[in-house]
């Protein structure tokens, strides 16, 4: 298993947009065969701050993931609401 | 429900003692009464890096987590293996 976790900041008048477009990715990826979960967060303290925790059988299942036509229609339609770059890291769990 | 991603990074020399002490700190987090779940993982791009993923039924939940002699003790054992201030943020599950 593969846990990732995706940080992002979007442009404070794109927050309703945003939390539509990746409540429709998250709903559509965890039917992906290699996902385990698929979770959005809104950071409590900065209204304009998300989060993604994913969790995915392996590698392979992520790289299908990122060909997929939500995956990339997400990244096309929300790319131009974020503030900065993402910030995304790969983890094993520990515990 | 509140969930808390800690992002740290510790000097090389002190991962396994960090891995330890963090594997200690999550059983016993476990068996709090407001924890619904606290997981410890590893950054698979830097060997150095760690995060923490928990949920905790509300804010007292976690304002009581942080008067624990466990996690205080964590904090004491594991503040001097840090290479730098901790990241940590608090949200709300979308999804």
């Amino acid at each position: 298993m593969i846990s990732i976790i995706a940080k992002c900041q979007v442009k404070p008048e794109t927050v309703n947009e945003l939390k539509k477009l990746a409540l429709d990715l998250v709903a559509v990826s965890r039917k992906e065969e290699g996902n385990i979960s698929y979770n959005f967060y809104a950071e409590i303290s900065d209204s304009s701050r998300f989060t993604f925790i994913e969790e995915w059988k392996d590698q392979e299942a992520i790289d299908i993931h990122m060909k997929t036509a939500h995956f990339q229609d997400f990244g096309a339609k929300a790319g131009p609401l974020f503030a900065g770059p993402l910030d995304i890291a790969l983890y094993n769990k520990l515990s």
